[in-house]
């Protein structure tokens, strides 16, 4: 994993490595906090889908368009997330996702959210949440489960 | 303004007198707190229109069935809140709705957040958040201002 | 799991069945909704801590006193959800909560979310998600495990 | 208004106008949405303190560590919003922050939400909320009112 630019979002060059994967910068604030001192742990669900909007974005896919175009839409169907260590106020994490498995209706991602600190680069950054989030294909309408067009499909790594 | 019952969410009986005010329980929840200890300023506002949907509800009043059957709805154009003193959690509040100014396509609503207290009645309760709320009517795809149908109109209280 | 009663925040009355589950009302409001017309699915995590809230409060913990008291406080370490039917405004939801595993640090709890219909009672409802999370408890302060004080464990049904 | 780098998070240039106004961009995502297929009001409000937050960062004024070193913190006391035109799931806004009246005990901020639009630049994006926040610098403990420090008070703009 690439270590991102202090101050702007961006995706890791895909090209520079084999390991490569998609990361974005979040910064913590008083809203996504809660009177534990800590961030609210149903955040994290935001912070993934942040991540995974631009993901999407960096391989073409902008999903209001898409909606508009196709009357289609990605849904999360299954969530697991495991939580290690608190974020705070002010904390600067960084979010990955990467595709587990990719079948022509459904999805699924593992994602990652990181402590970014001074000292060290996101390879070494401690691991505070981490998922894996199930995404389907659907009817933006009626919610029925429906195959992805090959234009879609073929935007995705295979 | 009447006693509320405290645990169950009830309209104050509005023939009980001519000073009745419409008023919603709402319990603090993590969700609701931020990192200084606090209910977050922000989420007055949800309060404030979860009162004014069981407002609208006790005066017959869906807004998903209204959305369906006339293709307009109801939006917030301007708020205007005031904090007097922070809720925190497990906090029981009062969330109080009463029209000000009402029109054919818009209305303005003032509402008041009280704490309540195990030792006094609503009458009493510590005043948190005040706020004036102007809604209008619009046209749910185009969002354009337009007039309520008299069948709506005539739902409000003259 | 016993019928609740329409309008009033009610646990399950845990004498009269031995099947009973500790439920609670939830109202869609439009904060909770998102573009899609439907709940955001986040959004289930914040309905399961309610009910959580409430089961914990019908056993007579109440969150805020307990970490005044013990500067310890309860926190979610794991979270998996399956979400099966999307959930809309106005729509009237039940939420459920019961204990699969307790231990002296940790439990975990099954909760349900379920839509309310007209038509039927609570054991016919129609299943829109459900989750099993996992529960810590917790320092306030340095977040590290610790064990329940022996009067706080007793309160929970053996 | 200085015209914003299209992806990275920056300050406008506080040198290059006399008119230079504080501005930070904000990608709208699901979460942010409601049924009406529009941004939901309230979170306005939490983009105009993501903004306000960076807007203190860039005058070297990081919340958390202030509050650990001087046991006060900054807490909204009043707002006012007025919503001209919806944003909507991809859109990118602009959100800006000026200082309008600032004293030693507490400040007024005016903000403005813009959309972004492909061939405008800043000067003439469409307005679609704009703020008035009022702030108080208080004990973080007690909530009473308080006077900034001369070392904080002296990091903003005279």
């Amino acid at each position: 994993m690439a270590n991102p630019a202090t101050k702007a979002p961006a995706a890791a060059d895909k090209a520079a490595s084999v390991e490569a994967i998609f990361q974005w910068p979040i910064r913590i604030y008083w809203e996504d906090t809660d009177a534990g001192g800590i961030v609210f742990y149903a955040n994290y669900l935001k912070f993934f889908e942040r991540s995974r909007t631009e993901w999407l974005r960096s391989l073409g896919i902008e999903q209001q368009r898409l909606k508009d175009s196709s009357g289609c839409i990605f849904v999360v169907t299954d969530t697991h997330l495991r939580y290690h260590r608190p974020a705070r106020l002010d904390d600067e994490l960084i979010v990955t996702a990467s595709i587990v498995e990719m079948g022509r209706a459904s999805m699924i991602i593992k994602q990652q959210t990181l402590l970014k600190t001074e000292h060290t680069g996101a390879r070494s950054a401690p691991l505070l949440c981490e998922g894996t989030i199930r995404i389907g294909w659907v009817n933006a309408t009626s919610f029925q489960p429906t195959r992805m067009p090959t234009s879609l499909y073929a935007c995705f790594p295979s």
